[in-house]
């Protein structure tokens, strides 16, 4: 018995494939210094467990598919903070953004429809857009110019009649690169000239850095019928494990028909709402506090990796990955010498070779992505086992 | 903008549509008993509660995207209990068994392909098979016969060369149906003659009546390139808004790629897994107060629908659902005409009418499906309010 054609086109994680290589390293003692997952060492605010050990109820129901009350109203006043109005019945809770991004996918393509992605690309797009039958048009960023990308004449090439979506993500994984807000509006306007959605993940939207704007494709009410907006509390509240997303649109077709979706899929975790909800009553001072923390970070990382010299590094300008140019011929072979060969004092570190984010055959060989989601010393020190890691692999 | 062919085929939820009526029918002051959904009153044992409240980690971070060590490992003692050998591979925890089945099917079916369905069927098998680019080719079953389907010449009617899959829901809903032992074996043999995979879906295991012995698709190990068991903890230990379910498969081809979609979506909610391990814990003796439980409510509900003139009942074997025919032209407008023009001293009633169960146009009409998830005082009640209901009904 065959399995469907998308499923076999899907590649495996590139991320977690080479956690047999960590796991054989520090099963032979070494510590791994893990730069490779956007997976948080802030805690999680102490409100969230609080508001689930309330929860009194003797029966652990369904909740409605749409979302708990008090969830769906904690996103309306979140983004009415913002100065976006958004009512109930455009607010759908999710398992996570990930659900989130696959009922949308699903929702708007049809097999052989268009989605216009940048590359490197956060990867797990791949894998959605491939498992609804979609097809992937990659706009290529290089680390020369920051992996920028929102120029209309770039945009503009990658449209044709097929085009159904572009998925914009900024803050970006796995670049940092953020969109103002005129450029947001270019691409609106794309959006509306050629008739397409844009599908905006902004999970990472407070951490932006240097005094940028924070900014939203949800505050272009003109193109609500084009924008969905994939939001999570995952990245912003560090609880990632708790599995509570959402989409937000002014699209009413669209939210009746994903809400399809959802009912189909009976409703998100219960208890993970309830303390979802709760963090999103946090004072506003708590996203200063966290963006202080990866602003400090993404200089300390910043100002050790430009201690490597032949490497291409731009300063991102929010969330918290930087995609960098190594002076190597290969980042995935150096990563599997660096588990398996290279050790400083014990200690080496795993990060995740980019080429796994092109959509392109053959690019991001030498590149590749960390994110900074440790303590200032262990970056340092992390940053140092690349540059010493690199030094005695090229003079092999 | 167009929403895909596919997401416009699926129909809004049968079950939920019906909520506008009776919201008004409460806000209007009416009680509404409800045995229109599957949400058991039953206690969720404590020990769920309890687990979670000493989770203690800082950061609730991601699990592993197959699962948390903890869970894989009760699942597969609970099968070991029941004599059937899986390993830490063959197990994919999921956001209950809902995201199992869309899962699976992803990963089996190209556009076009066949599954074998059951009528009436759990109507989001309909939503999933339909997202994922499928076709259904129902079986189609008859209240006269208890909804019976289990034989062999009626399966090999509906086998074609396209055919992917069969999902077998034993104990079913919303028919209550169980398969025997004999009769999964039956199927197996079909399966591996025609090579297509069976989606065993035993959310419903325990709750198998009148002594009848519980089985399971996963018994059969030479048909274990075959099988796909969907499971969850939502009805075994009412525990419905915990969103913990688990694809089980011998098949390993299956399983890496189902992986690829897990990993994608970057894990189930940790924490319920944290609570649904403990559940795993309880003595087997749970299980059979619950069954109790149910199979007096069965026979309650049963012997007060009995008292309807001109009904269609047979007993279902189990699960907590059962589909009778009703001596009304149109269960869906009776329905209606309950919450909006009858009440027996401010109280009705609230059922899903079977006509969105079917596939096949037309079916179904004069059929109803009720979830015996309430007391029996209010079953009684419920049931008695379906007789007057009907009496006047008839009568106007």
């Amino acid at each position: 018995m065959n399995l469907s054609k998308k499923i076999l086109e899907i590649p495996h994680s590139p991320i977690r494939r080479f956690y047999v290589y960590s796991n054989e390293a520090e099963k032979n003692g070494k510590k791994v210094y893990q730069l490779n997952i956007g997976q948080p060492d802030i805690k999680t605010p102490e409100v969230f467990f609080e508001a689930i050990k309330k929860y009194d109820k003797e029966v652990l129901d369904y909740a409605p598919s749409q979302g708990i009350p008090v969830m769906i109203d904690a996103i309306k006043k979140y983004y009415a903070r913002y100065g976006m109005d958004y009512k109930d019945d455009q607010i759908l809770i999710t398992n996570g953004g990930s659900e989130a991004i696959m009922f949308t996918l699903t929702a708007i393509l049809d097999p052989g429809d268009e989605v216009i992605v940048v590359e490197p690309i956060y990867s797990n797009y791949a894998t959605f857009i491939t498992a609804a039958d979609g097809k992937m048009v990659p706009i290529t960023t290089v680390a020369e110019d920051g992996y920028h990308y929102a120029k209309k004449e770039l945009i503009a090439k990658a449209i044709t009649p097929r085009t159904k979506a572009m998925i914009v993500t900024s803050p970006g994984n796995p670049t940092g690169n953020v969109l103002t807000k005129a450029e947001m509006r270019m691409i609106c306007d794309l959006a509306a000239e050629h008739g397409f959605f844009i599908i905006a993940d902004e999970v990472y939207r407070e951490f932006v850095y240097d005094g940028r704007e924070m900014a939203s494709m949800g505050e272009f009410e003109d193109a609500g019928q084009h924008v969905i907006i994939i939001d999570s509390v995952s990245k912003r509240f560090s609880a990632c494990g708790a599995r509570v997303g959402c989409i937000v649109t002014r699209n009413a077709e669209l939210y009746s028909n994903i809400l399809k979706l959802c009912q189909g899929r009976l409703s998100s975790p219960t208890l993970d709402q309830v303390g979802a909800a709760a963090l999103y009553d946090l004072d506003p001072s708590y996203f200063d506090e966290v963006k202080k923390e990866y602003e400090h970070r993404r200089d300390v990382v910043c100002e050790e990796l430009a201690k490597i010299p032949g490497i291409v590094c731009e300063k991102p300008a929010g969330a918290f990955y930087i995609t960098v140019k190594l002076p190597v011929e290969d980042a995935e072979d150096f990563l599997i010498w660096l588990l398996t060969e290279f050790d400083d004092n014990g200690e080496t570190v795993m990060y995740a070779p980019a080429e796994g984010f092109y959509v392109t055959p053959g690019l991001g060989k030498n590149e590749m992505r960390i994110a900074y989601v440790l303590k200032e010393k262990d970056l340092r020190r992390s940053a140092e086992l690349i540059r010493l890691g690199i030094e005695r692999y090229n003079g092999r």
